[in-house]
């Protein structure tokens, strides 16, 4: 009998895992993702605020399954799935990869709620070019400002917009100040210390995922840095120079989002509901409705916990589902039934600058420099491969005593001026100015 | 009296030395570059190779800078030099920067004879975004080699042709076959070990720098890794299946160039005499014909030697002008007479794969570990910044012994299968399409 074929699509967390998981099953597998590289995800932050470098939070995924035999990895985009003829559509159908079974695991992009000509004014935190976006308008902004005689337009080069609360959101602006400070004797007509970094959460307050008290704390050591934490404060228009919020408009050349996700569009392939952000309405052992041979994991599918709450969209509920559903391949492989899953929080936790941070286990609640050692444990430690996480440390270690940001690279700064990317708020595409002026006309007349 | 203000154009090593060199002179001094970062060139091709990360082999100019106070940097491109109104002006008007004394630094791109179309199909060495694509080119070619099903196609990713055999050439083609060989373990389809490199040198010989007997054996040592030489072979078109040489069609998927250098197109608005490639023909102090006041070193400028010949385009070369301007800009201010430039050569090296060089120091010529092992020691002794001596050190000592190449990032994909950028001689964009379309039927109806 020929060995069942296992396509897993998506090589973040909930794919290589799934992937991992069934390095002894009796299965031909196929990993297909649109990068090579399984990626830390969690420390984005810290390659966009020119800490790390990319390479140090990414594994090439086919590194990673080098020994793992029944595993194949193809890089390719999977731009449908075909669960009629049960096909993987790769790369607007350049090819086709058959299955017997199918684990979806391509995560969420940003969302920018209905205003999808925002993205090129607020790039936001989910892929290495993303942060590397980022860390090029980040650094931007300062040569900009040292460069213009303007001082309004000196003050909005020096001002950054985090647009959302949640750890994403809090983890990037606590960095933003003090990645500047230090960076003061470099320049000679600004003063990095004035940079001015702003948090705008639209809800009642930052990181509503932990209790109100960590929350509060957190709002308080973001404070202690420098940055103006905003709740309540629902952005109704980004643009070049800035955003409106509520009737405010706060000039900024810098925007950056944190504020939606949206499901990866292939989602909507697969024929199935979905709930309002796209996310996939799996069966509680993570299959397809009626397609018990294609599981749905991480942050694609919507998975259901006790007291009508749901999986959060982090590692750990990605790795966990990932692990689950290739045991319930092998399940129905050997005719078992399937097994339920049940979601095990290990803990929250979220960084705020460079030594503190908020920590929640339930039974335990952790803030300042303590939590940020729990933090740092935590992350190394599950960084992918050995030879990252001796870097990440050293180049942590090496960050932190000194300060002297080696990682400090713009890319491209001759296509910026030709006008032919969007970078730094100011020199942007075609397709963006036009959709800026439309949104300005817009504005405009009401 | 106002300080004199000197500017410099560019960042590389003829200009950033001119700045360090200035350090305790009475002026006021504003460095102009289209990057942040001074790069240490050399070693491009290793960035290329997927063996050192990026910012491994670089450090932001305004930090290399930080406690220099006389020194200004700006990041901006200079456009043009106006010799008769003193300024220098930056990104096509959006600013001057008036001097009384310059120093004009912006070195050489790539010159495809004649044939600008063949950039997007065979990018070269002398960017940072120049390495990171060639380094995404190198590493698809495999991906698209395990996912093919045509063997003729599956050879063509697996031949990378490299064209030039100066040191560039003979070190990125070197490399080639010893990042290919231990990623053998990575792929299910193809056998890494039969990746097949070309070197071609339109020239006799390679490395034409170099003593004959050294250009010989840099040639056995590149045969014993796998590369094919083959001097005397003019390449007459490049497309994206492969080259022509002579009347041979060489079927491959990448394509590199290190053939021919152009200096930077600044030159042209200098006013003053070029030779053939577009470089500046300075007078014996390294001033410009006619404008004392104006300095052009480095890439840029074609500086005559003893016996008829010229200052290679090196790093040594470039240091030693920058220096020897900044000398000159000084005995100028105190009005003595400024200094005829000399150049001292130190020796030439050129690495050959991963443990073998050459090395020539005219009373000496070495070859083999031993000159690798000086080579090593050099490149690491002058790159600039204590944190990237250590962090190349480390980053080469455990490429060196494990072989498990970190670095292996590929960036943007999804663009590439769409069409939009060109890369790995598949995906090209509209333009460079129509460029390869007109040059077939040209080639057709001969």
């Amino acid at each position: 009998m020929a060995r069942a074929r296992v396509v897993i699509v998506g090589g973040g967390f909930g794919g290589f895992t799934a992937a991992r998981r069934l390095s002894r099953a009796a299965v031909d597998i196929t990993l297909v993702d649109r990068t090579n590289h399984h990626l830390f995800q969690p420390l984005l932050y810290q390659v966009a605020t020119a800490t790390l470098s990319p390479t140090d939070i990414m594994v090439p995924i086919r590194w990673g399954l080098r020994r793992q035999k029944n595993a194949n990895v193809i890089l390719g985009e999977a731009t449908a799935v075909d669960v009629a003829r049960r096909v993987v559509v790769l790369d607007g159908g350049r090819a086709e990869l058959p299955y017997d079974y199918a684990i979806i695991a391509t995560g969420a992009r940003h969302s920018y709620f209905g205003h999808p000509e925002w993205e090129a004014l607020a790039p936001g935190l989910k892929s290495i070019e993303d942060a590397l976006d980022v860390r090029n308008r980040f650094l931007l902004a300062f040569e900009e400002a040292e460069r213009t005689d303007d001082d309004a337009e000196r003050r909005a080069y020096q001002t950054f917009v985090v647009i959302g609360g949640g750890p994403t959101g809090v983890e990037l602006a606590g960095m933003l100040p003090e990645v500047a400070k230090p960076m003061r004797r470099d320049y000679r007509r600004i003063d990095t210390r004035q940079t001015r970094v702003l948090l705008l959460e639209g809800g009642p307050r930052i990181l509503p995922a932990f209790p109100q008290a960590l929350s509060d704390h957190a709002k308080r050591d973001l404070e202690k840095l420098g940055v103006e934490v905003r709740t309540n404060a629902r952005v109704t228009h980004v643009e070049p120079d800035g955003v409106h919020v509520g009737g405010e408009h706060i000039r900024a050349r810098t925007v950056f989002w944190a504020a939606g996700n949206a499901a990866s569009k292939l989602a909507k392939t697969l024929g199935a509901p979905l709930d309002e952000v796209g996310r996939v309405k799996v069966t509680p052992d993570l299959s397809l409705p009626g397609h018990p041979e294609v599981f749905v994991v991480g942050d694609l599918a919507t998975v259901p916990r006790d007291g009508g709450t749901f999986v959060p969209g982090v590692a750990q509920g990605a790795i966990q589902e990932g692990r689950v559903a290739a045991d319930n391949v092998i399940a129905r492989l050997a005719g078992r039934p399937t097994q339920l899953f049940t979601y095990f929080n290990k803990g929250d936790l979220a960084s705020i600058g460079r030594h503190r941070a908020i920590a929640n286990f339930g039974f335990l609640q952790v803030t300042g420099y303590a939590a940020w050692l729990m933090w740092l444990f935590i992350h190394v430690l599950y960084l992918v491969g050995f030879r990252n996480r001796v870097s990440v440390l050293l180049q942590w270690a090496y960050a932190y005593f000194t300060f002297q940001r080696g990682m400090r690279l713009i890319t491209n700064y001759a296509r910026q001026w030709d006008g032919t990317v969007a970078v730094g708020g100011k020199y942007l595409s075609a397709d963006a100015e036009l959709a800026v002026a439309k949104q300005r006309e817009a504005v405009g007349s009401r």
